[in-house]
């Protein structure tokens, strides 16, 4: 199965994709700029000749991807599910990774998204063929990144359907070290990256780049 | 130092009382109803005869406390508050852990409220000499009730400011297997109360009763 990042090359994206390869999936770097695509992908293969990745350009990734991550800055999603929104496979499964953040004034605050969340903000502008999940809200990209580390901790799947839910928590049971856990319909992203500004106040407070969760008792 | 519990007798109310006078921590079981309280007070000393905690009507636990715990339904809030609200200790500290949740049609939902959070909500009503931080939101009454149990997982602070926060992070700190966080201020409640419902769907989801948060990479 092919797996493509929209924004790959981003610090999250960086992660996300050794964390992918890693587990032997796959995956396409995509990149508004397919030079850089290139480069970035240069870098990880050299940090890890064992895995494999390919460089993209954004479109390309989303066509050739029976699995698109979306993990551009929540200020160009609009931009790049309209330029985009078309090129999905049908029945493809979008797996958003946005957190509506602002960093204004040296302190986080979730920015308020009409319909709700940034997930919703998504499903409510593609396709309705295609799938929309949301996860990798909670991991901060440092974590994802030093892949030599095990992740060690969960990671909260919600989706439109259960169906939806179901195979994006099978693709994540493959990453090694990862709990991926059923978080409900694609609302609770409300919650999930709420949890995101939570963790990075605590990075903050407690010196920190890795915070991330762990359910106890489930 | 005496510790209050408004609410004491239901049931998270009972193992927080558990997991105070566990620690060591002098406590009041609070109730409408002081025969309630003496009742609950009995069953809870049968299973730790070594621990101590009193019995006290609501409006007594207040006066003799200088921390108190809110620890009554969501509903009730607004008029205990009224009732109670002038007979705190002057500089008390009141720690809200009530979350207000609606299980309508069998499904767990946050209710919406005005100030953004149930314990937003309560600092808007008391006194602005006593200072409220709220805490055990995300801990399920269950994995505080099983007192032979450690917690083993952390548990969020937020206050209306830092004095406040250090005041309860040092209360929780005494308790065995519990490690308190600092998640800022009295609005990251928002987060916390909607991280409650969060885990009560996981429960449900997969057959347990006592998921609770630990953060990893701190």
């Amino acid at each position: 199965m092919q797996v493509g990042i929209v924004g790959g090359t981003g610090h999250e994206g960086r992660g996300l994709a050794l964390r992918l390869a890693s587990a032997g999936i796959a995956t396409l770097v995509g990149s508004r700029d397919l030079e850089k695509a290139r480069e970035v992908v240069g870098a990880l293969q050299a940090r890890r000749p064992d895995v494999r990745l390919s460089p993209a350009a954004n479109a390309e990734a989303v066509e050739r991807s029976a699995v698109v991550f979306l993990a551009v800055p929540f200020a160009h999603v609009d931009a790049i599910v309209l330029e985009l929104g078309g090129r999905f496979q049908a029945g493809a499964l979008l797996v958003d990774i946005t957190v509506p953040l602002s960093f204004a004034g040296g302190r986080v605050e979730l920015l308020e998204v009409a319909e709700g969340s940034a997930a919703e903000h998504v499903r409510a502008r593609v396709r309705s063929d295609v799938r929309v999940a949301a996860s990798f809200k909670t991991i901060p990209a440092a974590a994802l990144e030093r892949i030599e580390a095990p992740l060690d901790c969960d990671e909260f799947v919600c989706g439109d359907s259960e169906e939806t839910r179901g195979a994006t928590l099978d693709l994540l049971a493959r990453i090694p070290g990862l709990r991926p856990l059923d978080a409900g319909d694609l609302r609770a992203a409300r919650t999930l990256e709420r949890m995101t500004a939570l963790a990075i106040g605590l990075n903050k407070r407690y010196r920190s780049r890795g915070a991330r969760y762990r359910m106890v008792g489930l």
